[in-house]
């Protein structure tokens, strides 16, 4: 275990230097191609920690795809607000750890809070205006902590590709955008989202949830299985079905932070429903804030 | 000619991919260590176009250091203020393409803007506080402007090594802060000013001057002089020197924008004078606002 757990950037740095330089040379084919698994692959998945299933599929997923595997593990204080769960979010170290070594994951890169925030740190990432609709509403700062501190690790790990789950939808657009404006050199994959046998998203927040609420929590994932059903039987009305899942998450005491339908690329709301929209629900069941979406089919 | 011009970020990775698989693995001794003029070593000089000797300075630091190089000429509009010279900023390309060749540069990347900025771009990079102060006080969003294409250029080029002049100190010290920040791949250098012969530190907008303005120029780096003078004779009161600095340039007719003493890397202003602590001025003669600046020695 304590071989693979790596807690600062030029321990990681020696270690991915040296994978990279077994294969082919930096950014073949990096732009419009995809690199593949070649000889120098590394894949990386950031993570908070707190890891379940749907973590585990981004890393067999990187396992599959890449030669090498970093994990990183990183409660970043910069994406939470003030009010928000900082302080209590998640930590279960030594589990995490466990998991990783099952899924055969090369480097677990744990820094300390001055590792990724060193005295005199001052660079911030924004996107905009992708960032400012949706989570953004409610979140002001937090794809700005995202989209910085991804942006450094990708610096400090260097990977190849980089793994992040559909769960997150917006935020996986966001990174995507960064990546393409900064022209960055990993892949971004996008995985399916992971739920529980009765439907729920698998979240590192579903733990807070009391028995009454993860039932109550089954309006996300219920409400767009409803709104796939109504698109099925040739409902085109965004608005209608929209305004259908926003009720049914009320129904169930969720307060509803959004419920929305929107083009799967620039997070635009779309008037019209097609196959390929994303609709997207945040809510509130008690304390604890869930995401869930789902892309029309 | 026609063979080292590169339109497109797609052309110039292809070329650049080429030349890093010669050398040695991506990043090698990134963190810490100077990776040297190794086999795969890129050396690249970002500029606005409207070379001097300045620039030449630049690209024959990189030639020296690096078996590659590429120039870039881009007329960045974002980091122009809407009343500032974006529209008259000196475009002289074939005289520029002809420097780059006598320099030996291997590729002069010049980008429509579209290919810098195409549909959909909104990530912006920002470097606070150290962008707050000294110009940013006059022009609040043109590092915003710098450091964002800056990040993407570098993105695009993917370069070992990067070069930047003394002569805008603050941008160097703001790139320096970015590139540690987010952990990017390229060493900054920064290469000393470049005079004319009578001391003005050569610069693209020197060219706006009329012969009398050209005279008046002379204030600031006989300003800087001056303060050498008296730092060598004794005196350590950044206030004075300061003080004695910007009459000296308002005696010449001068606009003073700034004269300050301050800390090399973090740019704070300073009460003490010692060596090594950089006096900056920016100043405009008449429509024209230039900068010199003077590491204490």
């Amino acid at each position: 275990m304590s071989e693979r757990l790596v807690a600062t950037a030029a321990e990681l740095r020696r270690r991915v230097d040296g994978w990279r330089s077994a294969g082919p040379g930096v950014g073949a084919g990096a732009v419009g191609t995809d690199p593949g698994a070649g000889g120098g692959a590394v894949g990386f998945v950031p993570t908070m920690g707190a890891l379940h299933a749907g973590h585990l599929s981004l890393m067999r997923r990187a396992r599959a795809e890449c030669p090498r595997v970093v994990v990183s593990i990183f409660v970043n204080p910069r994406q939470f607000g003030p009010t928000e769960d900082f302080g209590r979010y998640p930590r279960t170290l030594e589990a995490d750890l466990r998991l990783c070594a099952e899924a055969g994951v090369d480097a677990v890169f744990c820094p300390a809070p001055e590792e990724v925030y060193p005295p005199g740190f001052q660079t911030t990432v924004s996107v905009g205006p992708l960032t400012r609709r949706l989570c953004g509403l409610d979140r002001p700062d937090h794809f700005d902590g995202v989209t910085t501190v991804v942006a450094r690790l990708f610096g400090l790990v260097r990977p190849t590709h980089a793994y992040f789950g559909q769960k997150d939808y917006q935020q996986a657009s966001v990174i995507r955008r960064m990546v393409a404006d900064l022209a960055l050199e990993p892949e971004i994959v996008v995985c399916p989202i992971v739920r529980e046998a009765d439907g729920l998203a698998m979240s590192s927040r579903n733990r807070y949830l009391s028995a009454d609420e993860r039932q109550r929590a089954l309006a996300l994932c219920r409400g767009l299985e409803r709104a796939q059903e109504r698109f099925g039987a040739g409902e085109r009305d965004a608005a209608a079905v929209t305004a259908a899942l926003a009720e049914q998450l009320r129904e169930a005491g969720a307060a509803v932070d959004y419920a929305a339908a929107c083009d799967p690329v620039d997070l635009e709301p779309v008037a019209r429903l097609e196959s390929g929209t994303v609709l997207l629900v945040a809510a509130r069941i008690g304390a604890t804030r869930l995401l869930d979406n789902h892309i029309l089919e």
